[in-house]
């Protein structure tokens, strides 16, 4: 009946809108039961129990067989790792498995068995389920003493396919790859043209003396290739060439040719390219998602404007005030945002919405909450209120910058002085009398100015709050040390007592002095627009970081598998993450692997990392380590640090640019979002651009 | 009279028009006198005599005291370096002053006394000439024996000041010099904040055992910013947090932090800043040539239409054709260009030409020559005009890249049979053959695409000429190699004969086969493309290369002066060109000094640049060598490596954007330039902004 129809309608405006809300893409089933499925599955429960069921499937990798997540990482003391029987993380990883078949299920019943096959995702779900579902069941069957385990790899991609975000970033990063890919070819042209050249040039000569660069760095094709390739890390620079340096001179034009093109051209080009192709990416990426809510919204309006209740005779499809009232009270959404919305709703006078009218009343999902802070206190007294203009001024806040500076000199002076002396001659005397009365000092500060602002308003501003906290903990430890250890004098050496010593005491609180010193950071301009941009980076880098995660993933459980009983699982790890960030040691290292053996046996627990590339050269596997060693390296030290520099770029001169123009506007604090930053660029999508995707739609069909 | 001011004018217009050429100011004095000196201060002479001087004032520092230039850079056999008397280099020096004063006289001369005082350049010319001269004198009265020479330092500021180029770059690094330093400072703070927390967390303890931290890397406040200063070029990653780290696993956040946020974020800050500075560089200095180049033209119509032939009637003012061919005559500029503007002049059937039309005429200064392929020859046979077609065909190209791609595999495999073969065991005949072959198959495809396509037209390719060149050298070394040792035939190893053993010929014509290769360089369009991008870059990074090489001198000499005696001048010459490519080694043996002790001593000769790093620490010079050593670190590493990269941005994306635009264009081979990059970019000067320029002109006074 009509009854029923409206009923579905205004269900179908609820997910639509909740849909615009969290820009997800409205293609899916519309009838009553699905809507229901759909809202259920997308509610927050459902929601997490799927990362929960994700977390722990790939952290099961912690507590399985070639693990060794002990609490020392010292080999010489440490205990066996606790073996799981076999059975248990099999039994938890099935539980996994059947709730991404649940997962995958609704999902795939919930766009449809047409909308289904185009999707490649969830087809290389389906695939990934079978095929871990196989290997587990292979598992069983050898009671878990199978040496190859595929579905571990395979496990990172359930991470992948349930973020949008990630699967948005690997479809731009894979439109990158055949320009990366053609750089990097390029790179192995230039390469082998050069070990050639090296192979002719260093060739083996009838006198002994005379070709110590061809025995060491050139002696065959893989050594020849091998040096050339560390050489473009510059690891070995200059050593690979002092040989042929001291034999003659001229021989330096090789190596400086191949590095300055190799290391400085083809290696930055990379860099440009990259850049290159994600200029447009935040604004393609942020355009698109302006699309997806206004689509929502559209749609919205447009099951609403087919309710029974609207006037036949109206020209244009309207929708009525006292409908999506009833909409609005069911749609989980931020309640500032609905309030709003209520708001100019009831203070429009008509009754019924355009289009135009019913997309504006949504715009206030985009705006950004503008902080209104709450008022200061009006004092009658004079005197208040003279005392209220002085320390709600900004010099007053610039005056304790000023007394916080000479805090962290004063300690820097303390430290320096007692640098090389015995912690016998030690005197806490001087440190704990002058941080008593610095922390009385922001004490002070911190009443005053709550005097001034009153306490709403003093705890709406973040600095505030840093240094307010900040301010408490200080006072409570240096409370404390008083009633420990009683009031500083000269000779204050007292013996230890209670949890920490007295010296353990003044060492926190100079901590906390020296981080309170941040505070300082939004009055210095140009370190505010450096620490916001590095925070939007930080909401930005998610996606990346994310598949930088699934490719670490697989990466260390391919390691695992492949230098099984060769090296423990925790030196893999730790060489991965290591790798970015000291790529010449370990290239020295790895290479210098039989070297290392004496000062590896001595030093086995300090340095492990390099004792694991060690470890695998003697387990002969010296060639596939290779092979696995360098594409990490282009992976982690190549790739990845050039998107985070085209990103970082990307992000700055965004910021930088709007800077000017926002000089301004700086006294409102927004809460900046990527949208908002590109607010001036964006492109409102055209109705019939909406219409049209509307029309399109596999499971909506609309009256016009 | 009317003729000597008719002959003035033209000579004016003359000057003006070469000003133009020359993308010259004009406002320098016009007087006959002066036009005559400037014409010849401007002249190929005198101003290679200029460069002469400038080269030679540098190139001192190779001969002068403590230079040690010598044959073999291995101090156990070099002899002592040629040490010049006392007066021999002081004159050449004061010669060399001599040029500098007349150039500097000459110069200031030109741009009249008022402009002299606005130019802080010419200012601070005379300046370094004061005090160079003074120095030399303080010289000579010690008869060559003080030990501060200010002079040498002051040098290579005479290379500065005669290059426009590079004048107008150091401006725009100074207008970057802001943003820069606002990162170094940030920097600087994140560096003083993690030390005073590293100072307060790696405290002296009780346990000698556990303060390993402290005892190596925080002993006291020079020792802590030393350690993270050396953290963040990662030279000491991860040695320096493995002591903190096995005492507890906590602290490693410490140094993931610092590393983070100082390598990560900070380093790469500087990049995106520098990149962002410069952006506009390119197109702002082009467009400022462009300017300079209107100027020049309208200033020469301007002077041309004073000319007293003019009729006095005219509304508008002119210049008559004959004056301007009278111009042209004299002026020296590209044959091509004069040639191509007499010729659109004769076409022009007006006697008088206006504003627009004289320059319209002179735009043939900003085309590019598109080179124009003389024809191929047209055969009567039948049978010729299919081998034409036939060889003339681009397919016959790329057959001729897969012969060159199978000679190089061919020796590929060979190099990797012959690799661990004795030389007693090794057999040319195989390679020898095999490239006598292919020698053969070069010299078919040269004369038959000599036959298809005509000498004339073959040798107008860069590509043919570049392969033919190598092919004639293949065969001139393959028949010398046949007339010395004889045909091929197995076992072929005859005994040493003239003056390359048959081994050394083979590899001379391997090396050559490999060179041969890069001819498929433009068949490939993504490396074309970033050949090109490479070539454009080189051209406008020598302005930065000149100021580098300015920076370079200048620390040179201080780096000779502060540690004379201590180490030898090559040894700094060595060290500061391998900072930038091996900063991490450079590092860590820098800060092991003491350890290399008996390693230095035993490998002196091979390692010279750590070894002078050494003796900079055993000569109590340390801290003066930290701060010279930072202070390069800056300039070189960073700095200069990210004008590298931002460069290269420019560059590259410019390159890029245009691609796709001209694809259609490709056929056309354009001598591609800075100025064609941007020519759809760039604005026209309106005729306003040129008049009001040319009123402002110093010493030209227009009638109206």
């Amino acid at each position: 009946g009509a009854g029923a129809d409206n009923d579905l309608y205004i269900n179908q405006a609820i997910v639509f809108i909740e849909d615009a809300i969290q820009y997800r893409s409205i293609n899916h089933r519309v009838d009553s039961k699905s809507l229901w499925l759909y809202r259920c599955y997308y509610s927050r429960t459902c929601q997490w129990i799927l990362s929960l069921t994700i977390t722990v499937i790939l952290a099961l990798a912690f507590i399985e067989e070639p693990s060794s997540l002990t609490v020392t990482s010292d080999v010489r003391y440490r205990l066996p790792a606790w073996n799981p029987p076999c059975g248990l993380t099999e039994s938890i990883e099935l539980l996994c498995f059947l709730m991404f078949v649940i997962d995958v299920s609704v999902k795939s019943y919930l766009i449809g068995w047409k909308e289904f096959w185009k999707n490649k995702w969830l087809i290389a779900y389906i695939l990934t389920l079978i095929v871990s579902l196989a290997d587990w069941i292979v598992s069983l069957s050898f009671f878990c003493k199978e040496n190859v385990r595929i579905r571990r790899i395979l496990r990172p991609f359930f991470l992948l396919q349930n973020s949008s975000m990630m699967k948005k970033t690997l479809k731009s990063i894979n439109s990158t790859l055949p320009e990366m890919a053609s750089v990097v070819l390029l790179l192995a042209v230039h390469l082998s043209l050069f070990t050639m050249f090296a192979m002719l040039l260093f060739a083996r000569t009838k006198d002994n003396q005379q070709d110590k660069e061809w025995v060491v760095y050139f002696r065959n094709l893989p050594d020849s290739l091998t040096s050339l390739l560390v050489l473009l890390t510059t690891a070995n620079n200059p050593d690979v060439m002092i040989p042929a340096y001291s034999k003659n001179r001229a021989y330096s034009i090789f190596f400086i040719l191949f590095t300055v093109l190799g290391n400085l051209f083809l290696m930055n080009l990379l860099t440009a390219i990259i850049y290159n192709q994600f200029r447009g990416y935040l604004l393609k990426s942020v355009q698109s998602s302006l699309f997806r809510r206004r689509l929502g919204i559209r749609a919205a309006f447009e099951v609403l404007s087919s309710l029974k209740e609207t006037p036949a005779g109206a020209q244009q499809s309207c929708v009525s005030v006292g409908a999506l009232l009833q909409v609005l009270q069911k749609v989980e959404m931020d309640s500032r945002c609905k309030q709003a919305i209520m708001r100019s709703l009831k203070m429009c006078s008509c009754d019924q919405l355009s289009a135009a009218q019913f997309q504006k009343l949504f715009e206030e999902l985009d705006k950004d909450a503008v902080k209104q802070h709450p008022p200061s206190p009006e004092y009658q007294s004079h005197f208040m209120q003279k005392m209220q203009f002085a320390f709600g001024h900004p010099y007053f806040g610039y005056l304790g910058n000023v007394v916080a500076l000479a805090n962290i000199i004063s300690i820097c002076v303390v430290l320096v002085m007692d640098a090389d002396k015995q912690l016998s001659e030690r005197d806490d005397f001087f440190l704990g009398a002058i941080n008593c009365f610095f922390i009385l000092y922001y004490l002070l500060e911190l009443l005053l100015k709550i005097l001034a602002m009153g306490l709403k308003r003093y705890l709406s501003y973040p600095s505030n709050r840093f240094d307010g906290l900040l301010t408490v903990i200080l006072l409570i430890l240096e409370i404390a040390t008083f009633a420990v250890y009683g009031f500083p004098h000269p000779g204050w050496r007292p013996e230890f007592m209670g949890l920490l010593s007295l010296w353990d005491m003044v060492r926190l609180v100079n901590m906390l002095i020296v981080f309170r010193f941040l505070r300082i950071i939004p009055n210095m301009k140009f370190m505010a627009l450096v620490v916001t941009t590095l925070l939007d980076l930080v909401k930005n880098l998610r996606a990346f970081a994310g598949i930088l995660l699934v490719v670490f993933y697989a990466f260390a459980i391919t390691g695992i598998m492949l230098f099984k009983g060769a090296v423990q699982a925790f030196f893999i790890f730790n060489f991965l993450i290591q790798t970015p960030f000291s790529i010449k040691k370990v290239v020295v290292l790895y290479f210098k692997g039989k070297k290392v053996i004496s000062w590896c046996s001595a030093h086995f627990q300090a340095e492990v990392i390099y004792c694991f590339l060690y470890v695998l050269s003697v387990h002969l596997i010296y060639r596939w380590a290779k092979i696995y060693f360098v594409a990490w390296w282009l992976i982690s030290s190549v790739i990845w640090i050039n998107l985070f520099v085209a990103l970082l770029l990307e992000n700055f001169i965004h910021k930088w640019d709007r800077r000017c123009q926002r000089e301004s506007l700086s006294d409102i604090e927004y809460q900046r979002t990527v949208e908002l930053m590109f607010r001036d660029v964006l492109e409102e999508p055209t109705e019939d651009e909406l219409m049209e995707k509307l029309h399109q739609h596999p499971h909506l069909q609309l009256c016009r």
